[in-house]
């Protein structure tokens, strides 16, 4: 009897973003606001043999020059154990673009003017580029501590591999190699900071939870979290992009304390490019053993990662790609080693997409498994799904998860089976699956509270931690709390994602926005209705646990006409003393051990989502073109609180993840500088790009979501991408183990498969 | 055992405030903001025969002109029965200085022009500019509704007051007349407001309660309360006449939703003395009967009190002196009729001295009986003074309150019985009493909630709607926070007064904010306890209701080695799903009926506050300018939260009332024009014009205030008032039934006291 679930509700920022409205980052200005400007290491890896600001310094209109002098040499990283980057280079630089010195003056002309009189002296290093080479014994030492320059090893070991393999009647190994992606938001990074006379420090800056960045910076300032305010403003896309801590922020804050005004930072596209962070590129090797009946019984996976830098959110990174492998189909043997490794070149972190080497790896063995095996490739899946009940390998019990729905929605919608094998030449058809998990705390904070209070005239306002970078979040909670409250959503106000204000929230990543941000909204309004219930209980002469609210009304149930404005009964409370302040606080159930990196087991997240994708395309074996003629998706997302965001995600998705993943992004380089910062060189799919898009929702209702909800579609920027890339092995009779499948690699895959055979 | 009540801890505005970075509304700007200007009735009766704004609204720079064409229409008023006063003039203007049309421009030079193309034509009515004039049967009528233009009647009946005047050994009457006073705030009134393209409007103006604002505005825009956020700015002083709704905020609020543009309006001083409000001027019969014992046995007092033109806060300021009265001195037979009367004047409203004439009349019978009867004012004054356990004529019950105390501190610190009789000529003293009562509603809302939040780090945020003045409130409710958690106010953030993200709180008057902001914020902090040892109590293994906070620590108590820092306890919340957030909420417990005008009867507040004041003059009687040699000051506060706080508000009370009412302050007219709008000819006291101030604190330690506090100092305004005229006339000789004192008139007293022998 839902009335506000489910209901495709315009979104609030449509009308401020259509119409430009909305003001993002670098859009704000503050009085006497300075403007910032970084200076950048040129190269790779090399000794700061000497850095003098004093030429800058005296340049007028100049007010502060920032060094690691300046700072207290705080180191970031997500894990205590993976602190490893100051914000601001000290003694060696490992990679083009990294932070040297930054600064604030009255203009950016003069900012950018002065960044030229900084005199530095380099004594120049030895520098790796990829993660193989870097971890041979001669490669040169990034980092003191990382012997081999292997940054964070994730080993997972369960069962008996290698007889499980010699119990397998198919066994094969693949090799695939993955570029990195940018995340290439169309929002510029840019931060605005101002620290006031007390000390307190505010922030705007594009971001993915602001109580995360609030801690990361307070810890590198050396102020209590209190003292850090980040403010709310409109976040032009994160898509896992926008959840480290970067420099810039804290240039901008560093350099605010040290002038006492306001300072502006805005990247240009370039430093967009190079100084946030990029998907890591990956080379996985994995041996799959097969059962007779399709039966997936053994993996044994290693993953190089290029890992850039410095470790970001790496442990994340190294963990995450098998996690969501082994969710997505069953396997009781499993040997997993996940290398993130150091090179010299930008820093890696979370990206939508996991790694596309990785799971095209996998779906790509599943096809030649079933291919072997005279399966069709919807039914191995269907046979190896993970579903409902199930425990993966690290101890993860599976609570609901509508998998084979998923399977069956896209696989019946394209008429896979009628298709496979009877397309005519040149066009193929293919299938992807994954599962992600929703809400893993994983070091980062676990949980979200909120808190929901009432005007004097019954208007409600909700304030939680909840962020929204573009996939509507803020709808979501409106809505459950519509939901809770049985009050239209436009009666409700939302004050979202400031620090200052809003109570701690797990923020807009590891998909945990609608489980934790919308639970503890659910659970703020359902506090409130109890206090109402109380309340009015006297009014009405009835017990409290016989009352409904409904459209602005509290009611006898069954009685609807022994019924009380829920303003008056707000009232009634503000004269006794009882005003109506609900609050709510929810943290998945999971392992929150900072350990799991070094023992991988355990609850990982309370709920789990399921995509999968058919892809059908036509491939011009002159051009190496590959045209996407239809593509079918599904989710299981437990409910669809608001049905189209669902289904925009789904599409975003596809875009980013299949299309863009399969077809398009690379960045390019040269000794560790990036060849493609802008968006001529690095091609991102625009819209006359999309093929047409068929989605399908499917609700199985999570028991610990609110209203069932668990994530919006993250599934299917993963699973189109294995999709895509089988559809062109299809189409052309062989797979690309390189990613991503450009014209050139199709062209040259096409000229090989017609030598070997292969597929 | 407190450690941070009774501690006067500096204020957290004060470096702010002395280097002149706290910005007020009248400093505040946005991008793109306009500038308003309002045209006034240069008369103080007319009829709007032509209003035609076209010129103009041509005029370069001009983007919006408001008449009361452009309103809903809705009319203002403190209760829903005297809503008598639309923002712009529709029909009619009722006194010199009534807003007529608005105009917002893109400079403050082109608004004030645009001003002059406003093409205005009157039809001028006879006019009245007294409130006994007002009420004769040939009267011109100023409303409508309002015969014999009486606005407000509070008549309270009590006993039999015919047959105890018979019964008293001692019947005098006596008549006092004062002047109006204007509350003079070194902060000019000013309004920014910001109406988004969402329709929420956001503003900043100078105010006593941001939630009371808002509700009138929303109402006056026909806007849920929630889409009004009415902003924390610094607020420069308020002194009760910042808490009525004024046209300019409803003006700059209209022409920004007319314009979608920001609009700042800042009143010039002239407008800060007539469009803004003024303290009563009144008109005071009493007659007083006392036994031969100097028991006070009757009283019959009828009050006329010049309302100006319209309603606003009138309906209190009609009964709250004679309510002071009652909860300062034993009557068991009471006649009281207050009437509030229209007249062609600028409006009045709540001051922060409930009319000098009144309370002065009181304690000059007072000390006419005591000469009466053999009797010195002091001991009168012990004889009839209300105290703990008593009950008032309208049936409030005294729960606690010291007032022999105050008159004995007063009294022997100044060695006043020693003195009277026995002072050289021309030097005299006096002494006054009396009594307020903290936080009665009267029709607007009771009661304020707060809410306590933590950050990861145990760093704490309070959020509560408690507004400062100048008072120092917001340090009263953060050390109340500390207090109540164990933790330093240092480590507190506190989010105060915006009506977006704090809970709704009674504001800055009925000396309210104590008793109730800080009550609500003690039991948010109460709750946060407990959670916090529901959390500790696991880790501790020990039960939770034997777990102590203190120094950031909890601790099993009687085993402070059996410890825990609290910012673990925050954390382990956190991985549990158990976010602390505190909430509190406090209505005190009186008669919340919107009829109490109508029926004066029942509990009108939770805690009452009782104040005494000696005052030693020299009259110099060739100029009649009064020295003030010293006064000495004592406040029953029921505890000092911060003692330099409460000796602030008695020195600025003595200021504002004893000074500044009796030697000084008056409003000077002309045919409803105001002569004296400006620092020259409206004299308020110089910090070199204050005598040596003795205060005394008092504490009785309330059963109601968090901590046993209940009010700071308000009393100490009016008492001393009373003080000033008693040791005038004691003096020169002779009571002075005009106010303020001027030297004119004590030259004329001593000239007639010389005559007639009185006093």
């Amino acid at each position: 009897m839902s009335r506000y679930i489910g209901q495709s509700l315009p979104r609030r920022d449509a009308r401020l973003k259509a119409t430009g409205e909305a003001r993002f980052t670098a859009d704000l200005s503050l009085p006497f606001m300075l403007h910032a400007a970084v200076l950048r290491s040129p190269y790779p890896h090399a000794r700061i043999v000497r850095l003098d600001t004093s030429r800058a310094e005296r340049l007028p209109g100049v007010k502060a020059v920032l060094t690691a002098r300046d700072t207290s040499g705080v180191k970031w990283g997500v894990f205590r154990y993976t602190r490893d980057q100051e914000f601001l280079a000290r003694e060696k630089v490992r990679y083009v673009g990294e932070e040297v010195a930054a600064v604030a003056a009255e203009s950016e002309d003069i900012a950018r003017e002065a960044l030229e009189l900084i005199e530095v002296e380099y004594e120049i290093l030895p520098a790796v580029f990829d993660p193989l080479s870097a971890v041979a014994d001669d490669a040169p030492r990034i980092h003191d501590h990382a012997e081999r320059n292997i940054n964070i090893h994730v080993p997972i070991h369960v069962g008996d591999v290698d007889r499980a393999f010699d119990e397998c009647d198919y066994v094969h190994t693949e090799r695939t190699v993955s570029e990195e992606e940018s995340y290439f938001m169309t929002e510029p990074y840019a931060v605005l900071a101002h620290c006031d006379r007390q000390g307190t420090v505010e922030v705007w800056m594009p971001n993915a939870s602001p109580h995360t960045k609030a801690k990361g910076l307070a810890n590198a300032l050396g102020l209590p979290v209190s003292k850090v305010h980040v403010r709310h403003v409109f976040v032009g896309g994160a898509f896992g992009g926008r959840s480290d801590m970067f420099p810039g922020e804290y240039i901008a804050a560093r350099l605010s304390q040290m002038t006492q005004r306001p300072v502006k930072l805005v990247y240009t596209r370039e430093e967009n490019s190079i100084a946030v962070r990029q998907g890591h590129s990956m080379v996985v090797e994995s041996t799959f053993g097969f059962k007779r009946d399709g039966t997936l019984h053994a993996v044994d996976v290693t993953a190089y990662m290029d890992g850039g830098a410095y470790s970001s959110t790496g442990p994340i990174a190294t963990s995450v790609p098998f996690l969501c492998f082994e969710q997505t189909y069953r396997v009781p043997n499993v040997r997993y080693n996940g290398y993130r490794v150091y090179t010299n070149k930008p820093i890696r972190g979370m990206i939508r997409t996991h790694g596309r080497a990785w799971a095209c790896n996998v779906d790509m063995q599943l096809d030649l498994a079933a291919a072997a095996l005279g399966l069709d490739p919807v039914e191995i899946r269907r046979r190896n799904a993970v579903r409902t009940g199930d425990t993966t390998p690290t101890q993860s019990k599976i609570f609901k998860m509508d998998s084979l729905a998923t399977i069956e929605a896209v696989a019946e919608a394209s008429r896979f089976r009628e298709k496979w094998g009877k397309l005519p030449k040149w066009r193929g058809i293919g299938i992807g699956c994954v599962s992600v998990m929703s809400g893993f705390p994983m070091g980062i904070r676990g949980g979200s509270a909120a808190m929901v209070k009432f005007d004097e005239d019954a208007g409600v306002t909700v304030i939680s931690g909840v962020v929204d970078n573009g996939q509507g979040n803020e709808n979501v909670v409106l809505q459950i709390a519509a939901e809770a409250l049985g009050v239209a959503p436009d009666a409700i106000q939302l004050v979202a994602s400031d620090t200052e204000v809003t109570p701690i929230d797990q923020g807009a990543y590891s998909q945990a926005t609608t489980l934790c941000s919308g639970n503890a909204v659910r659970l703020a309004c359902e506090d409130a209705r109890r206090q109402i219930f109380e309340i009015a209980s006297d009014m009405l002469e009835a017990a409290a646990e016989d009352l409904e609210l409904e459209d602005g009304k509290v009611f006898v149930r069954g009685s609807p006409s022994r019924a009380v404005p829920l303003r008056n009964v707000i009232r009634m409370g503000l004269l006794k003393g009882k005003n109506v302040i609900g609050h709510g606080s929810f943290g998945p159930n999971v392992d929150q051990t900072r350990e799991w990196i070094k023992n991988p087991k355990g609850q990982l997240a309370a709920a789990f989502s399921y995509g999968s994708a058919v892809v059908e395309v036509e491939v011009d074996p002159e051009t190496g073109f590959v045209r996407v003629l239809n593509a079918w998706v599904a989710h299981d997302c437990g409910k669809a609180i608001n049905p189209k965001e669902v289904e925009g995600q789904m599409e975003g998705g596809l875009a980013m993840g299949g299309h863009g993943g399969i077809l398009l992004e690379a960045c390019k380089w040269h000794q560790g500088a990036n060849l493609n910062p802008d968006f001529l060189g690095y091609k991102v799919p625009l819209a006359p790009d999309m093929p047409p898009i068929h989605p399908f929702i499917v609700e199985s209702e999570d028991p610990f979501g609110p209203f069932g909800a668990k994530e919006g579609g993250l599934s299917i920027s993963m699973c189109t991408a294995q999709a895509y890339s089988n559809a062109i092995a299809n189409a052309i009779g062989t797979h690309i183990r390189e990613f991503p499948h450009t014209p050139d690699r199709v062209l040259e895959a096409i000229e090989k498969g017609a030598v070997t055979g292969d597929g």
